[in-house]
């Protein structure tokens, strides 16, 4: 059984769960997940008689290439997908009652649903692939390992060529395309090269501002490998005569961040991990300064699954891959974020971007 | 009065026109096109006695810095956004009636939203922004036009560079550095990069395939300006004794291409110019090799307002932009699709794209 026939296997037991007698998929990450089909625009239909992947003529041929032995469908140019996958799902028997994705699932593809099928019930089902999802199995860990690998060997070419003339844009330029010479199909996200002051706009978009104009320069990037991300932040000392503000924030968020990694084992409540940087960085007198919370899932998606936060009681599992990023942000004077991917594993944790330095002299530039 | 201003003061009527006393815009590239915001996770509240941009702290200094004058609102790390929305909502007099959009509210929010207001009827309305979308501003063309001028220029870099060696990753990776060269801020999708057989496949995605492994290299790429998408494609004549039948189907594909422009003006119907490049395909016995829609309205987004395809009632206005893409794919050989952009003026159209070569011994490489 192919991993993908695993997972949807396992998905097969929402079905009963949920009381439905047919599930339709039709967030495409999900159907990735499920099938191995990489494109776009199609959904997959499950049922208990049999499973079947919704599709159009632009993927007849990709589906058949990346996805062999699953049964597919393709539409006619004139019908829509959602007519199609109503067709089907009005042969199946059971309850008629159809479980659709209640997080991406707009009104108006539901009523359209509705529409085609009068007979049946709809009804929302929350996150029954996404809780799948959040356990990483070995092949996607495999996956992330490489996304990382590829975020740190192009950080590692443009910081070798870093120029104080530089701008934020051709940072973000040279370090996107150089993740690429290392394998990446992508960047994992818009990546944040952000210049003294932008810093403290946690998600600054790269602007012509140069590197000699602060003292601090804020990388937060990541790869896409296989489908899957990565996500590291490092800020960068860009003058040989830093200020001791700028090292005494810097240690103190680097302190909240070991802090928090050292907590992170299974059975350990999400909240826990993130209050553990919020008053290591409280005791530094900066708590107020932390202004987001301490991270996020990773996956398949650059925010996959649950996040470090107030209020979060979910529990860490081995398997789960996580970022840890705590940071401070000072209006008109700059942001320091550091930030990890951490695999959760069976008696603690395993920081996957460990080869990145990440102590306070090993960031000067000069 | 901005330009974002008279944006919102033209969708306030959708107010009236809807029956409801406040709109919720969830989708955020609308509430970037309805304010300057180019950030994301923000909402825009709109009633009539006012309207308010909702926010976290991530945002908020960025949010000054693009959006002066308007009311921003920003969450405690507590809140939900949802939340925040919802207790300004429940201020707002009149009917009790929401307005939220229906293709992108999904169910989980729309339930979350009922929860949180129940006193509120909730009403899906379609396409109250997008329908704005459609008709281009001047401002909106003009960045339109420099993501078209950043494609070319960066498409004329890779070009130039053609070798037989080379794989479409190492094109793709090339085309859309490149293009950041010329003031791309990004692609404005994945890049189709497909030798031979390869562009069979109407949305391959990029492999180790190289140049020379066939005659015909077909690229569709696109950047993005301002925000602002550009959609072109080309296929290049890799070899310097290209066979009968291939520039015999490439001047097929370029006659329903010039045709279908042709009748391209305002009062037309789009399914009328989807229909002349389809006969004129069909009277070169290519008919159903031709298997997708002849293009799609261009802005924001890459696919963006209405398409040209067979069924569609929608009449063309001046300030419309699409794409007119005619394509032909014979399974195991290869695909040849010619797209350009083309903007609807008052008394006909402009082909936005023209300086970029087509006829095919313009695309000959060697």
């Amino acid at each position: 059984m192919s991993r993908f026939q695993q997972r949807r296997s396992r998905l097969r037991q929402a079905l009963k769960s949920q009381g439905v007698s047919a599930l339709l998929i039709t967030n495409f990450t999900n159907v990735a997940y499920l099938t191995g089909f990489t494109g776009g625009d199609s959904y997959l239909l499950l049922h208990s008689g049999g499973e079947m992947l919704l599709s159009d003529t632009r993927y007849e041929l990709q589906i058949a290439e990346e996805c062999p032995g699953l049964e597919a469908q393709i539409r006619a140019t004139s019908a829509s997908l959602l007519e199609m996958a109503a067709k089907n799902i009005a042969k199946v028997g059971g309850n008629k009652c159809l479980g659709v994705e209640s997080s991406t699932m707009t009104l108006k593809h539901h009523d359209s649903l509705a529409g085609f099928l009068p007979q049946w019930t709809i009804r929302g089902v929350e996150d029954a692939v996404e809780s799948l999802r959040v356990i990483k199995d070995k092949y996607e860990i495999e996956s992330i390992r490489k996304a990382i690998k590829a975020a740190i060997k192009g950080f590692g070419m443009i910081r070798s060529g870093l120029k104080p003339e530089q701008t934020e844009i051709e940072i973000r330029n040279d370090l996107e395309y150089a993740m690429r010479r290392f394998g990446a199909e992508d960047k994992s996200f818009n990546s944040i090269i952000a210049v003294g002051p932008r810093a403290a706009l946690p998600h600054a978009v790269p602007t012509a501002k140069r590197v000699e104009e602060s003292e601090l320069l804020l990388i937060d990037w990541g790869a896409k490998c296989e489908g899957y991300a990565s996500d590291l932040t490092r800020t960068l000392v860009t003058t040989s005569k830093p200020s001791q503000k700028f090292r005494k924030i810097y240690e103190a968020v680097l302190t909240a961040q070991k802090r928090a990694i050292d907590t992170i084992k299974p059975g350990e409540i999400m909240e826990n991990v993130d209050r553990v940087a919020r008053k290591s960085l409280e005791e530094a007198g900066l708590g107020k300064l932390f202004t987001h919370g301490l991270g996020h899932g990773l996956g398949l998606e650059v925010h996959d699954g649950k996040r470090f936060c107030p209020g979060s009681q979910t529990v860490l599992q081995p398997g789960m891959v996580m970022t840890v990023e705590p940071g401070v942000y000072i209006g008109g004077w700059g942001g320091i974020r550091i930030e990890d991917d951490v695999l959760v594993t069976k008696d603690g944790c395993e920081v996957l971007s460990s080869t990145l330095g990440k102590e306070f002299d090993e960031m000067m530039v000069d």
